[in-house]
Formats: structure tokens, sequence, C-alpha cells
């Protein structure tokens, strides 16, 4: 039972899931699905411009209340349009990169949300960041499965590996 | 008492804070204000443009010695000058989120900043930075405990939560 | 016995290398040999950009086999090349960041990456980068120990301290 106990302890990963980078976003999934399927408790909470992974409207329109978050949402976009956070020459990078992982038989980020979502990986959302951008519970995916302040996701993700992505 | 000690290595998060980035500031003091108040020991270890946060001389005015740390204290500039790391027009972004974190009633970075200070959060910085940067002792705010190297880091981490940022 | 695999457990540092900056490579390195001179098993793995680190061909030569892994490789350019994350003008920022280490007898870059060949920090590969990027293993500086998947790693860094730089 001891053992048990430390055993679960030392299989959970959760990813504070910070940057809506194209390839920071595809590290997250690659991650988080990699675990998922050999046992792992993955938790993903979504914060700031990741939450721009997990929004309902993908494409660049406007999400939330307000005219400035409006504006934060144009500018977002969502998965379709995460730019690459190094050379990404006029958005063609993602392209090359979607291309690339096509080409080499790589599940691509769509692929890679979707496995996330088959494999019960757990979805959380940033409750203050949700609140500064002007996002409801309504503008994201219906698997989220919860919007978290910062203690609730520590408590969460205590006695596992812990990332920011 | 055993449980005592592994409840203890639980409650501990320790964020080493590289980015000067003014959205990135503000997960790094969400975070350690969030944990804090939930009765976590928090260690933030400020180093490379994380330093930004700690300096007593806010606003883009020389700190450190010589001509080279000179031009770079100018060019981080402070927690009035970070920039966001993404969508960083001219500088607006900053002002849209501290306009957006006013409006919602969110702690902004300087509320959160006095919050880890009014906390007893553990402010180090990076020995090996500062001497780079050309960054000395008194160019910190006093609430720095200690300046350490990597291994004392690392130890003061040790069984806790590690993040990165 | 029980207190000893503890001490096993605190006593490992990993690091998923993605970033291929020039400051956050520092940061690595800087993270990593320092953990290792006091003890710590540490393991590096590179992903992404961070693949630059660990490639034969320094400076901007194709790298990898096919037009568009050959067009990264050219972008990507190798440790010498790698640019600073923020205040990267032309180029400057690396050699400032240089001349300062130099100055300040603080090992550089590349003596940190010999650094940490000394020290037996264990060098591994993202298998699924590698594969989108075109990278074969025959690209790779000979210490690099093993290409692995994301399960193989997560095994490798359990019970110890993961970041993402």
């Amino acid at each position: 039972m001891r053992i048990m106990s430390e055993e679960k302890q030392t299989k959970k990963l959760s990813i504070i899931s910070f940057s809506g980078d194209f390839d920071k976003l595809t590290a997250v999934f690659t991650l988080a699905t990699g675990a998922a399927a050999v046992g792992y408790e993955v938790n993903l909470f979504f914060t700031f411009w990741g939450l721009d992974a997990i929004k309902i409207k993908q494409g660049r329109s406007p999400v939330g209340k307000g005219f400035l978050p409006k504006v934060f949402g144009l500018m977002m976009g969502g998965l379709k349009a995460a730019p690459v956070s190094r050379l990404n020459f006029w958005g063609i990078s993602p392209k090359i990169f979607r291309f690339l992982m096509k080409k080499n038989n790589v599940a691509t980020l769509e692929e890679l949300v979707d496995a996330a979502k088959e494999l019960g990986i757990n979805f959380y959302a940033c409750e203050m960041a949700m609140h500064i951008l002007g996002i409801g519970k309504s503008d994201l995916i219906p698997e989220v499965k919860e919007i978290l302040g910062v203690a609730s996701f520590l408590k969460l993700s205590e006695g596992g590996q812990t990332l920011f992505i």
C-alpha cells in the first residue's frame, strides 16, 4: 500500500500551458498524450495565451465580452493561427511544420488535441486569466473539466512532475 | 512525523524567474502569491531578465557598473517597462493588460509584487547572472534574502515543485 | 535504506531543452553543470530548437535530409548563431553576453557544453522532433546517449526535478 501510494505519486504529469505558440502547444500536447498513453494522470492548466488552444471558436474571431478582450481575441486567433515562437516568417513556419508533420506521419496539433480528449486528459482553465481576457466558460470547449485558481491547480499537481510551457 | 515530513515536501513551490516579460512575470507572482496564500513555502530565484523585477531603480535607468551592463540596464528598464512576450505592439499590450486587470479587479503586477513581500515569499537572486550583467546587491530591493548559485537553489527547492518561467 | 532511496529521488535534475535561444541554452547548461557538480544525476532532453545545441555541424549549414529540413537547418544555425530570446538586435546581444561572460570570468556557452560532457551529464534527443526536422543520429554529437520518446524521458526523470526551458 505504501509502495502503491508512492507509485501513484510519480505517475502524474501536470502542465501549465501558458504559451499560445504553435511549437510550444505541440510540445504540451506531445508530452501530455505521450504520458497519458503510458498510464499517467495528466492535468493541463490553460492560462493566458494558452487558453487559445481550448476556445470553441477557432480562427481570428472575436471572443469574450467588451472591446479590449475582443481585440485580444482577434489577435490570438486560435489553434490554426498559432505562430511559432521563433522564425515565424509571415506565418509560413507553422505551415512548414504542419507539412513536415503530415509528411513524416507525425500527429498534427489538432490530432494531438483530439487524442488528448480521447485519452481522458484533464483540461482545466485558469480563472484569473479568463477574467482578465474576458473569456467565459461558454467560450471554451466542453472538455474543460473545471475553471480553477492557482491553489486548486497546485493541489491537483502535487506529488507529480509539473512543467510551465 | 513521517506523514508530516511528506506533507512538508509537497508544500513547496520554487520558481526560476528567468523572463522579464510582463505576462510571464505576472504568471510568476500569481503562482507565488496563490501558493503562499494557502501555506506553501515559496522560493523565487530571479535570474537574467527576471532580475529586472527586483531592481530598486525602476524605469529605463542605467543599473550596474561598466558600459555594457549600463546598456543592458537601459534596455531592460524595470517592471513598468516590461514587455509582453507576444503581441507587444509598441508597448501597448502591457497597458491593455494593466487596464483589464484594474477593470476586472485583478491585482496588477506591482500589487502582486507587494503581496509577495507581505506573504513572506523568499526572494533570491542569481549570482552568475548578476555577475554577467554587472548588477550588485545594492541595486536590488532589500527583500532579496540571499544571492545564490545554482547548487544552493536546487538544494532549497528539493522535494517541492519547481518551475522555470 | 529508506532514507537512501529518498535521497536518491531528490538528487536528480531533468531538463527538457526546447528553446534554441542563447540565453535559455546558457540557463540549461548552467543549471545542468551546477547540479552535476554537486552530485546530481542530470538528464538533458533536447527537442525542437534545442536540438541545435547538440548538432555536429555548427554554423549556418544545412542539416537533415530533404528541402524543408535544410531550410530549417539554415535558419537554426547552431550554437554560435543562437539568438537571445529578448533584445536580439541584429545578433549583437549574444556577442555582448559572450564578451561580458569572458570579461567576468564566467564560463561561456561552449565551455558550459564541454563541462557538461566532462561531468557525465546524460544527453538525450527527442525522437519526434528529429523526425519532423529531418535530423538523423549521425547529425548529432556522439555524446548523445540515446534517442528517446516522451514516455521514456518521463520515466527517466521521475522522482526528481523536471524543468522545461
